[in-house]
């Protein structure tokens, strides 16, 4: 039985419940609350599963019997590829899985480690009479460069998915991304390449079961 | 032939030149001059290669005949990794290749973006008057912060490398970021695990041939 480590809101946990839903893979969540007044990620027991205090960590008795504890979403998915062929989210042709980890890539070092709470909070700790202001223009400005740079990669690639006829890694990591763009209010409509993928997306099961207003750790609307 | 755009004191191209240089697989270097001055990359010529204007980008005629044209170090050192197999820098077993993707995810995206040069100048752009310290002390921290995390993760994986007795993707990326570690005053000793491995890295002549100060683009001592 895998166990996923995770929380609600977080867009990276959000890629890996995508793609453990997508290839139909049970897993245990078990919830870490990241909200400022709890920071469960930073107790001693979350700690000595991932040091550097993030979600998500999956969890699993590997084939030869001994435990396989990762961290850093994009570690996880390609574990997952390797351990759990059927239903790829990468395609078989050298370039077209080039190009999935290249946007995957864009967004998980280019995009998100921007924008994420604990830079942020940096942020705010440079220029405390700014916040929380100064954060969130700091979180809108990387993540309107990132975005704007992803649809100009993306404007001669077929769709209807972010690298092509199929969904793949690059989605997985493209529309938690889309989210977390609208909660700082960026102007997604600027790129409409990206929100064509989105929506083919939402239409599948794996992207609406694992969306964070799901998840059993999310506030009761 | 192998085209690879990088900068002499990109971390991010460093670690594709030390695999393309590890597996024996000859390139054409093709500089792009990264120095606030010249800012290369902002140029239409580059964004029409990389519209996140970012090196390296490596490019080839794939199997099929089409250019297969890659940015994101990490997108690049997978595909090299698929397409050139011999000299391997993953392991076969599934724990440990998911543990040397663990370590370069944490570098790649929780410790370099945060230190890249475009953020140190968005930090000083927030706070004009505290440059060029502010930005210094970011990203000493961030570094700091990662190291620590890492050093911790690796405690208990015997060595002399990152993840074990045999080189891998893990210490493609730990060596230059202990590199810009040093360039930004973090005390590195606290961290000697991460010592020992990059010791035995530095034996090795792919790290050294592909060595920062020994690119053709690095200026004369």
């Amino acid at each position: 039985m895998i166990t996923l480590y995770g929380y609600w809101r977080s867009s990276c946990a959000w890629r890996v419940r995508t793609a453990l839903t997508y290839k139909n893979l049970p897993y245990l969540y078990t919830p870490v609350n990241l909200s400022p007044e709890v920071a469960e990620q930073r107790q001693p027991e979350f700690l000595r599963i991932n040091p550097l205090g993030q979600v998500p960590v999956l969890e699993e008795k590997g084939l030869d019997g001994h435990i396989v504890r990762i961290g850093q979403s994009l570690a996880i998915l390609e574990y997952l590829e390797e351990r759990y062929p059927a239903l790829p989210l990468l395609p078989e042709n050298p370039r077209e899985r080039a190009l999935c980890r290249q946007v995957a890539h864009l967004i998980v070092s280019g995009i998100q480690p921007l924008q994420n709470t604990l830079v942020v909070e940096r942020v705010h700790q440079l220029v405390p009479d700014l916040a929380p202001k100064a954060g969130a223009e700091w979180a809108k400005h990387f993540i309107d460069r990132g975005l704007a740079a992803l649809e100009l990669l993306l404007q001669d690639i077929p769709g209807p998915f972010a690298a092509g006829e199929r969904v793949s890694l690059a989605d997985v990591c493209l529309v938690p991304q889309l989210y977390n763009a609208r909660r700082f209010h960026v102007e997604v409509q600027k790129f409409p390449r990206l929100l064509h993928a989105e929506a083919a997306c939402l239409e599948l099961p794996a992207f609406q079961h694992s969306h964070p207003e799901k998840q059993p750790d999310a506030p009761v609307a």
